[in-house]
């Protein structure tokens, strides 16, 4: 049996099997509780039994190899327990053990040994808390969790199993499928996991808590295939900080990587970010009852004004759309709303006709009755004490019904979390509307899920996903420099386009200007010379010998002066270009784990001013290419500026392009490229430098 | 007794009465339990006791004028018992009843003769749910809440009784003296409001739920005050988005007003400005204990990498500072932590150590021994069956035993905002220690917190919070425009720097020029030019006669194409300006409500780019002044950019000040103001073009 089936073993498991102390008898009685209807063993030689579970003395006594294997036993032991497992075909084990690769290279040495161990059984860990899986009932968990049997949900996958544990505590009604603290991810890591929980049709949305990616290739063929399944990921991404780069260094070996090549591989899968706990958990449970909304279009209901002001000032910041009630809808709720109710989308329907079931009923077909993609309720249950609630089962109730009536994908939020209690949230998910707790977080969750959908369309069109990241091996050392002359002949046969050169020396110079034409520049030409122009190695605007001839006096003097240790033989002369339209620095940049990322922004004093960059993993598509541009804050500039022409979009994505496939044709070799500027106008693009470096 | 003592004796009535049916009594009753300890009265005229509670006839018929009095009779009869009560020089009294102002003309009557009738009477409303005051247990209310008596806490002022009505059924553990629903605010406003709850010692904290405010230069008294008691305001301001701002004309009839002032407003009086709810919530809590730390700087623990990992990135996001611990520290904490806990700030003490206090106290003597201003521990309470539970009790009695030890401002957070159950929260409140749920929320509002103290201080030397804003009554029509010649006349007495210059005729535009000297800028002046660029009616940089005659000729031409209304019988000869180091935009903006805005913006191709501009409410500050200027996106530019040199600041704060000051001598005129551009250079700033439009 390949891993990938004995994975697919270990999460839909037919019998388990703990190895370990009387602890590991309560979590077997556990996940009995929980409801795990399958065969269940206790691997312990003490005992012939603990808490009334039965145990087999060693591994060999069991009777077949189990699906599912918790082992509990300390590092020491588990290398040969894994071993006895492997050669029973069990399908898949759970290393607890801490002690691995996370406590450097000893523990490094340990983990591969028990890699080998485990030959083709999946192998989740080491130091690791385990699985959760709630559509078995099977706690394959050291600890207590406060989850229960679903009949669908989300997987989360976490690198903490703290996390994990609070997660299934909270008191938030995420309906959870599965959860996996994967730990070292010495075998089993988060893309492999992906791709087989995505075989799972009872599996909504995936939830990912990372501090980064051990396996960016494989990552990005699990997320394409979510992608093209319709299946949200939404990741929590730390170490954003300095600090919390430093922390995810240390903390189950993982690689921090850099933050904003996170965002541009997500953003290329259409992976949803999001910045904490809550805001995870609202995302996920909007997304986990299956029911996606097809656009951004919302229709709102509140029963105050200051709910309907919250929601009109998320709905503008999420970029959910509240279109206009029409004649009709407003005249029929004159009729039934008091003349202080605000007719408008979202509508304050106060509480007048609040707990009058017919009045509510009309209300809500009225306000329903509209093309928006999706309906929002903002409903806050009160105390037991006040006798309200009710009422309010009794309106979540009509506006269940409501939105089944009219066909309407919905959701309810609670201006306060704490105020849509479980037994709401319950009887919500339980008919597939969302219960969303605070309507902030609320509109957002239900602001990424909404854009999610037309996100994918287009990303599938863009065809970027599809591709795989070239990861090549990282290289040692510097490298070298080529000069500018060096570089541009190195991107000349990729279709960078060049101004019109000749390559001379300084006795030459006037014989090759003659040939070239005025105005033109004049550049020293070394792989010495990565800032020719602060020394003096660049002339422009010459319109003739004379002004050539004093140039190349002063640039002798100058080198002469401030890099002495160039020796001045060669000049490279190239036709003055025009005035552009827009400056841009193109680069390539080399990321541990990543590989080559394609960096485009705004060039001149913008790039200092507005930092304005877009990274695209390679290799990448002419779209993508686009789609970067048009994301650059200083994007106006190219598209027709203050009346000014705009700039020749398919020369300039052409231009851009044949940097990108230099640099895939060279992964093995190149550390760092950089074309600045490049120079754009009406008619075409221009490189007028450019700058390689390569290594081993 | 002047109306503000009589909201004095509201806020802290010796007794109570209401004024209404059955549904009052019970509210008596929620009064009695709720610890009101002073007389009670209700007024009905059917009953001589309604459940229990004693009844009077009419308001002639009570003993003496109440401190306090909940009127829920309906609008007719409201403005009767609103002048019986002040006959008897009650206190204040609350109009619960709706139909007034909010409902268009009649109403806005109405309402006049309510304020009549109260005299110097305090009246709260009309269109509100009251008062809930827990120092005094006085639930001046109609409906049930969710409150109990406190001995210090935070107000809460709302437009939205609704607003109120759930905040104080949030199960947040939100110390609340004082929450009122202020209604239409026909006489009692919300800076009445902060004035007189500023008096109160009890109250730690101010919030507001606002969608406008209707008297800004009394919120800026009221808030300048706040900021020199050190009490932290935090607003909640909706209508942020254009669709929310028409909400908010619609409900309560306030003015919504620009958004973008509002942020300036609060900007210069120090005001906390929050999202939403929950930020709403947990910021006032931070502030609730009345233990504001003195800076960012923080220390922080948390039992797991995952929690460590978030911290970091908080607190990162919210510019809080976390010094490396000292080798002494990491020396102690390596003696006492397993080898895998991870010994940084953040602290991941693991739990190894759980539920062992001496261990425990000994890591945070080590970790708490440090010059942060605070310290945070992550804290999260598993579920009861878990049995945890007194482990983390026990964790938090150490921390907060720790915090004493050691003089320390401290907080707890919860990852999982519902796993800091409420004995715990309560608990730690009790101790003066904020207890905030979501790591995310806590530490963003433990940021806000942290910043208003060393804000404060700036605020109070930048002595713009002490001004009152300006606001003069509005203008009508569109006034009518200066040309630029008279707006440089104007601006120049108050020290506008203007290029020398000479107005003169196409006919002596030679003998002027030589005069003037070249090179200089020929324009066309004109009332019927506001944009003479665009129709030929400026030449650059003319070098002399022949180009100036040259220019005279294609002007009048070109005027009599494009502009044939404009008679070409004025020009203005200006010497032309030197390059500058920057182009900035300064105009004066008036805003009904707020009254003018001095606007500063970057100018050239960035203010389209990146809208970059700041606005201050006038008057203000050179100070105030200077900060908007370094708070610009592309400040850079006029400190030294790219190794050019900085620009002459005091001379471009001095030229920007003369435009502020000439505004405000012409408040009551000034309908729009531009400069634009105002060059800055290194020695100097000088305003290249101006104009003016002035109103009756």
């Amino acid at each position: 049996m390949t891993q990938r089936d004995n994975l697919k073993r270990l999460l839909a498991p037919r019998h388990l099997a703990f190895i370990g102390g009387r602890s590991m008898a309560r979590a077997l009685k556990r996940c009995a509780e929980g409801g795990f209807t399958g065969q269940m063993w206790l691997v312990n030689p003490q005992h012939a039994q603990l808490e009334g579970v039965p145990c087999v003395a060693r591994v060999a006594d069991l009777p077949c190899g189990p699906d599912a294997v918790f082992i509990a036993t300390n590092r020491e032991l588990t290398l040969g327990v894994v071993a006895e497992l492997a050669a029973k075909d069990a399908g898949g084990a759970i290393c607890y053990a801490s002690g691995f690769a996370e406590t450097g290279e000893e523990g490094q040495a340990l983990q591969c040994e028990l890699l080998a161990a485990a030959g083709e059984m999946a192998l989740l860990g080491p130091n690791c808390y385990g699985l959760l899986d709630y559509l078995h009932g099977a706690a394959l968990w050291p600890v207590a969790h406060g989850g229960k049997l679903v009949e669908k949900g989300v997987a989360v996958l976490t690198q903490s199993g703290n996390f994990a544990y609070n997660l299934s505590m909270s008191d938030r009604s995420l309906p959870v499928a599965y959860m996996v603290s994967v730990g070292n991810q010495a075998q089993l890591g988060v893309a492999e996991l992906i791709d087989v929980l995505l075989d799972e049709p009872r599996v909504t949305a995936i939830g990912l808590h990372l501090e980064g990616l051990k396996n960016v290739p494989g990552f990005a063929r699990a997320a394409h295939k979510a992608l093209e399944k319709g299946i949200p990921i939404i990741a929590l991404k730390t170490g954003v900080s300095q600090i919390g780069a430093e922390l995810a260094l240390s903390h189950t070996s993982s690689l921090a990587g850099s933050d904003a090549l996170y965002d541009s591989l997500f953003e290329r899968l259409g992976v949803i970010r999001v910045s904490g706990p809550v805001s995870f958990m609202e995302t996920l449970k909007a997304a986990a009852c299956g029911n996606l909304p097809a656009g951004p279009s919302l229709v709102a209901l509140a029963c105050s004004g200051g709910d309907a002001g919250l929601i009109a000032d998320y709905a503008e910041r999420n970029g959910l759309a509240l279109p206009r009630l029409d004649e009709g809808q407003r005249g029929e709720l004159a009729e039934v709303l008091p003349d202080y109710a605000n007719i408008a989308n979202p509508l304050d329907f106060t509480t007048a006709i609040w707990g009058d079931g017919e009045a509510l009923r009309r209300m809500l077909d009225s306000t329903l009755r509209s093309d928006a993609d999706a309906a929002l309720l903002v409903l806050d249950y009160p105390g037991e004490e006040t006798g309200e609630r009710p009422q309010c089962d009794l309106l979540l109730e009509l506006y269940c019904e409501a939105l089944q009536r009219h066909g309407k994908v919905g959701f309810i939020a609670s201006a306060f979390p704490e105020l849509l209690p479980a037994h709401a949230r319950e009887l919500l998910h339980a008919r597939g509307v969302a219960a969303l707790q605070g309507v902030e977080d609320g509109l957002a969750a239900w602001g990424r899920i909404a854009h999610y959908r037309q996100r994918r369309d287009a990303l599938l069109a863009r065809g970027d996903s599809a591709l795989v990241p070239i990861c090549p091996l990282p290289l040692e050392g510097q490298g070298w420099l080529l000069d500018e002359w060096q570089s541009k002949q190195a991107l000349k046969p990729f279709g960078v386009p060049l101004p019109s050169a000749v390559l001379s020396t300084p006795g030459q110079a006037r014989e090759a200007a003659a040939d070239l034409g005025f105005p033109l520049v004049l550049k020293a030409v070394s792989a010495e010379l990565p800032h020719k122009t602060e020394v003096g190695g660049v002339a422009l605007n010459l319109r003739n010998e004379a002004a050539l001839e004093a140039a190349l006096l002063d640039m002798r003097e100058s080198l002469a002066r401030h890099a002495p240790q160039v020796v001045f033989d060669q000049v490279l002369l190239e036709r003055m270009a025009t005035p552009p339209l827009a400056e841009l620095i193109v680069g390539i940049k080399r990321e541990e784990g990543f590989g080559l990322a394609l960096v485009i922004g705004a060039g001149g004093i913008l790039v200092e001013l507005l930092k304005d960059s877009r990274s695209l993993l390679l290799p990448t598509t002419d779209a993508a290419i686009r789609d970067a541009l048009l994301g650059l804050r200083s994007a106006p500039l190219l598209s027709g500026f203050r009346g000014r022409p705009a700039v020749h979009m398919d020369a300039l994505v052409d231009a851009i392009r044949a940097v990108a496939d230099y640099a895939c044709e060279h992964a093995d070799q190149l550390l760092e490229l950089d074309v600045n500027p490049l120079l754009v106008s009406a008619d075409g693009a221009v490189a007028v430098d450019a700058l390689i470096r390569l290594g081993e």
